[in-house]
């Protein structure tokens, strides 16, 4: 298979896939942003399909004719590049396009996308087909974990569908691994794709250290919050004791107390919780605030990537205690492209892993996800290092 | 036709006319809230219905199961008596329950009333029955102007349907009409249906006046705007002005300058200004600032109620110089209908008249709508006085 | 004694009164601004001057020198007309001109006044002198209230001096005052001075009432405190209970409750709450609910002014169910002095009667004092009716 | 010399420098807070009395009595185990205790200082009073950015005095100083006072790199300025691009454009620019900008330590583009001095070198001074690297 055969397959996949995760869905879900960082299911099926047409339709497809002159300002999100768009907060408030319209652009768009490449496949559309499918592969991630804050908001809790398993125990004893101080080698050095903040592989000096062979489990963070954790200000920095404080924060997000019985809220609804499984959708601040409880403390992404061959991942992102920062030699692309990882490498701490919202063959061992730290709704975890 | 049939005949028109007002709509049109003042239509289909069920169905149908336990906690709208609510600005990021699920409800609920009555004739329930169908009406005043906002603030300019006619030309000639000065009596007085806000009928003095028989139209309102009417502090309230410079304010809610020529956003899409129509969706800073630029002022509702049989009422509710408070002898009913009307009276203007999005026999002389002064997603204009 | 004769004493009497309240003040007392609604005491000082030299120096004395070309735009307050101003809620941050130059400022501006009255006494300059005077005492009666917040909210609670008695007791026993219905006439009909917001006597109807000869009491308001008078929403206005929760208010400002008894700080420092004494420190939403809870109401201003003569006033500010509104035929003086009271009519109620802030022969029975319905930091009380 | 004689000579000269540097201010300038981020002279006055007080005295000096119960509430900064505390934005809104007051209060700390000393040499004596003097070196620092701010915010602009002289042009020729790849090593090595941020020297693995000999001026720094650098999104983090537009950011702090040329308030006053001067009182996003317009970048903390005795520092502290992160084997102090750095290890940057605000002895090549990205008040500004 070629590489354009292989990903035209991969393209078509992807595309399917988007649907599928939706399919459970009412229509009503696909339209509503309870908090700004959670976008309507239906803006992320039309932004993943406007990427296609503004980056590679409209340059790579004589004669092509926009579906709509307005949608490129409607799913536009943050290239400021590309002209006008509207505000990240407003996007719950646009009931048109209907979620019909969008499915209906998707399809124009993907038959597009066919035709474009059965006439060419030249080396820049291959590079900009995979960047494309990767960003839906992206979209995928947060589709699901906007689909849950989406219903685990709602007062009624309803289930997504009762087949995700969300939660599966950490069935490993605990075990420190060590690994010797020295010079190291981090970043990307395959054939594969990646993205270009992986890029740069260059060495590093590490400090000998250990990591746990596993991640937090419920169990363990149910004795935090039982020993004060979120009242003894003691464990944590000053800006998320802050959050804390203002936000009356008392637990991981989804988490109820009912009748002195903790339980959560998962795509098959309220459950209780699943002691031995990893404990999730914590922010970075509670993550550095339960190692410190511990009186450990969280890995540096530099130290997980040299370690990570040595434990299994687990399905949770972990917080590692490094801010999002450019490898030696970065430089961001040119045009609206570039926009896409350098402009957020500030304020951000970096996440190392993958979670189960994460699509087959998005992650590896060198792939950098970033949020800010008070953010919670992915499945956040939390590796101990000493 | 005895009160109940006749009330029994109401109450099926009114249920149905709500759904009819939503016909034209996409499933998604029922869900967003795009400001705090404007409600998802599927919360006024949800609320008329709990009203309904909370005040006659729990009390006056021996066994009546309610639709669901949730719903009364969805759609409490602001019966802090009733228990926990969702608060306001939440509304729009609930998808569930699903449209679908609502009109299963209404029809439930319409069908559980229609037995009550066929068995129950009381007076107590035909009062309960008569204030449910006329609260159901506000709400059908504030569907078509919540819709109205909906569309109007997405950018793609949507059309609700291209047969309502939202402006009909002031076809009168300027004129004042007089009113001598001396004791005249306000307040309902007849046997109709009326809220307890218009009741304690009473005496009242005025000094003569005058007032005019045409509202103010488009055309005289873009000569206050060319004028300089937005950025002169003169003709404003010293709150009117902040609101003027912190909202960026230059024109009537909906108009758009295309071109150097006035559009705006109606029901049935963008258009043209009509120079001859009433202006409307002001607020009630600016209908001062209007009567400030021409020496003149606006009635009180007194003047308005005592002159109103002497001009045609034109399809706007008037902003009137009175601040909303209680007449003589006004008392709350006990219990959660007391919250209708009385805990609204203070920091809120007095309306008069009544628009094109009022259901027939919803008002009347006596009828007094209340708004707080910036608002203007409703069908406001002014008439003027001196 | 002639007109200007008697200004002149006054003005001069005005003048050294202000700095006679500003003496028992540290040096740091004059600089700071809590809140926005309180203003430090050195800009007090330098606004009341800036009046007269911006409304009459600079017109009626030939070859004034301004004292400094900046004090106009730092110490003008909120007349637009007259140009850029500092923001109301910067006062606070400005150290700079020092309270020694602010003292030189008033010195060298009083001494001018005299030079133009002197030489100059035309109607014009005597009515500019009068209202500048009044200015002058309006802003002696904030000064003492915004001591007192400036004193009170500080954690050290210092007293301003022993010798104001802010509370005297209520030695009458409550009796109801009976006027009959009818034509009143209200408004300002002497030869004194008075502002414009009092002019246009005219006639009004009163429905039968009867008010109370006394204000309720420290006493009476704890009854309602204990009652639950804060956690019932019964008694308040939509608008006054979320006041009331967003802010978590308790209690009237001011009081602290110490091993379970009331205290409140006085301008003698911490005191216990004499129970016989009127409440004051409330809001218009507190006064509002006080009156619900007793199943009464609040008078109207009009009510207040016809019976006022035959109740003894009390020194508080009394909250009236009244919105401030302008009087038949009221119309804003051109130019700056316009701005003095038209432009607030919004939004706001009206108190009568007068406080032991308020200086002597400052208030009548017709003057309309106003505030909106959240604020506490002046002298305010009730007075009931039915 | 002994260390405890050296250090009470210090701790001597440190008190009194400290007042020295408030003797130029009008009383009213100890008072006021105009931002959250600068404290009122008076208070750093205070704190840094109430650090020896509360750290010192109540443990090594028998039957100390304290200076007034009050002071620990009021001068406590952000020290959350040592009980309630004023929050920081209300510093300015306290008038009391006053300025005398509080110089009272470091006369009787002082002298029981020397008292303590005199007794009592421990070991743990001699650190606390060290870490003590160091502190109060610190706020030495914020007093005079503080005063700046408060003087250069007020619109009379007054000057500070005429000695201080801020800004020394540039005198070197831009060269690269070219630094090899390699292991190099980091952090505290000597016997000298640190903060405990600096302690755990550690090996790290340096990229080859080359660092400018010297700073960016303000030349270069207009040519950014109107070659467009605050209007191209193209240079800007995300956040830093937000920070731009909310703010309305055009230029550094303290820059005045009149009449179409540079001026900028100094603590001389208002003065025209020193084009060769370097640039200051940026933020780091403005910093980054400036770097990636020049196709460059910020160094990291650790090129600059290693490069340091290569180059003259200036009299600006450089931000760097290093997250503040603790070094291998950080652990926080136990108790409130474990509060001083560790806490504020999250979402800020690093700053190396030191400014002319920064007292004698204060900074050394391994000193880490941290600010959040959009911070500005200090005297921040770049040198460039590649």
């Amino acid at each position: 298979m070629t590489r354009i055969e292989s990903l035209l397959l991969q393209f078509i996949q992807t595309r399917q896939h988007t649907q599928d995760i939706c399919n459970p869905l009412e229509l009503e879900d696909y339209v509503v942003q309870p908090i700004e960082d959670v976008s309507p299911p239906k803006w992320h099926l039309g932004h993943t399909t406007w990427f296609f047409e503004e980056f590679i339709l409209k340059k790579h497809l004589t004669n092509y004719t926009l579906f709509s002159d307005d949608f490129s300002f409607v799913f536009n999100s943050y290239y400021e590049t590309v002209g006008k768009r509207v505000i990240r907060s407003n996007r719950g408030n646009l009931s048109r396009p209907s979620v019909q319209k969008i499915y209906e652009y998707r399809d124009y768009v993907t038959n597009a996308l066919k035709e474009v490449i059965a006439k060419n496949n030249s080396l820049e559309l291959e590079n900009l087909l995979e960047i494309g499918i990767h960003h839906e592969k992206q979209h995928q991630e947060l589709l699901i974990t906007d689909i849950k804050f989406i219903l685990g908001n709602n007062p009624l809790l309803p289930a997504y569908n009762n087949t995700i398993k969300e939660h599966s125990p950490e069935t490993h004893m605990h075990e420190w691994i060590t690994i010797e101080e020295g010079v190291y080698e981090i970043g990307h050095h395959t054939d594969e794709f990646c993205y270009d903040n992986e890029l740069g592989r260059h060495k590093i000096y590490l400090q000998p250290y250990q990591i746990a062979n596993k991640l937090v489990t419920n169990k363990e963070y149910i004795a935090f919050i039982e020993n004060g954790g979120y009242t003894n200000h003691n464990y944590w920095h000053a800006e998320g004791w802050d959050w804390v404080k203002n936000n009356n924060i008392t637990s991981p997000l989804y988490w109820h107390n009912i009748d002195g019985k903790w339980h959560y809220y998962t795509l098959n609804g309220l459950q209780e919780i699943d002691l031995n499984a990893p404990v999730t959708h914590i922010s970075y601040f509670e993550a550095f605030a339960y190692a410190q409880f511990k009186k450990l403390r969280l890995p540096t992404e530099f130290e997980w990537e040299i370690a990570q061959n040595k434990f299994s991942w687990g399905d949770r992102w972990e917080w590692t205690e490094s801010a999002y920062l450019p490898y030696p030699g970065y430089a961001k692309a040119d045009g609206a492209l570039g926009e896409y990882n350098g402009k957020f490498m500030v304020n951000q701490k970096v996440l190392r892993g993958g979670s189960i919202a994460t699509p087959t063959q998005h992650t590896r061992p060198t792939y950098r996800n970033f949020f800010q730290t008070n953010l919670r709704w992915q499945y956040t975890g939390l590796r101990l290092a000493k």
